[in-house]
């Protein structure tokens, strides 16, 4: 990782500590609240595509928003780097799922994943 | 935003997106799909604070990896700038629930908030 | 209600009762872990139907049972009478969505709620 | 199953599927979607418990009818019997944690399980 990316992604932290502490709430933030918390507005996110809805704009930033904050306030506490935990995951997924098998397969995706765990699938 | 960070989430994307196009699965990734997937993904995360657990390390880091995988997926599909959508959401929540008035309140957290809506509560 | 149905879940909150605490494990059931419990269940159940999966019948027979049994869970630590809390959140929904006007509208069923809480919807 | 059960839950099933056909809504209740819909409640229900909450009498038991609303209506969708779904995954997870070893063991109950899928662990 390069400090560029770095400072990106501390900055954004940053904004999240500095919004929790000045509020004097880091006491509620324990990281299976924090994981609770992230479940519940990604179940917000995913209401606006219920039924047959298509989301507002302004709904939609607002929860991708708050997820983003819930996920680098997850980062905080446990302290994971959420850039090498992508990326990390990413040469894993690409050892499970090989681009030359997946897109090569006549196998539907639903089939080639049959009894698959598929944690971050991709 | 400086063109420093836009360079960082731009390359993180980036990754996000080579690995699904090289796998052939943009048809898949309906952004009513993405945001289930998020879900479940934090569903996962959660799960691994259940009854008196605590999570493993790799565990943890995977989760992690994987909701930020669907994030910046669901940014892709939506064209939603998260960093923009991260800081207006905080700005909304500062009116909402200003510092002096949460920190120098004798009202529990639980009480304040009361018959609030708290997307993004912060 | 009358007896006949109490004593049909009766028996089902008996069968949850009794498996809980063969294992010793109603300390760990406190009710805030069994809403997480109920919601990572209903993560398990979704991600079925992700992409453009079908459920098998085992796999979906057995989430829905999941569900069930951390639902009647609940319903024995908060002492939740079901049958009473389905009868009178369908009667707060037929005077939300008086089926009259619902059924004769011309507006979508998207455009109908918006704006709208829709816990329970129907 | 004797019929008095069935009874019980047909009738529940019966307003659920009355609730859903006089607003003319079957047409969006396809499974994908009930299972959004269930997944959504319970993130609700999980949030009267977040931080440091306790719920209210009625938010509680609106959730909680919620939850069983779209339960019930999954069972309808694909026509399961969530009475006979819950005992047979109450056997499976007898031979799964059996009760002797389980309450005998010195073993943490989160050590116990460990690397298991704990799908409906009970």
């Amino acid at each position: 990782m390069d400090s560029k990316d770095e400072n990106a992604l501390a900055e954004l932290k940053g904004l999240v500590s500095d919004f929790i502490s000045e509020r004097d709430w880091d006491r509620y933030h324990r990281p299976k609240d924090v994981a609770m918390a992230l479940s519940i507005e990604a179940g917000e996110l995913m209401e606006l595509y219920l039924w047959d809805r298509s989301p507002g704009r302004e709904d939609l930033e607002d929860e991708l928003g708050d997820i983003l904050f819930f996920l680098l306030d997850m980062s905080i506490r446990e302290d994971v780097d959420l850039k090498e935990a992508l990326k990390r995951k990413l040469e894993k997924n690409r050892v499970k799922y090989p681009a030359d098998l997946v897109r090569g397969s006549d196998l539907k995706y639903t089939k080639y994943r049959e009894g698959e765990d598929d944690g971050g699938q991709g």
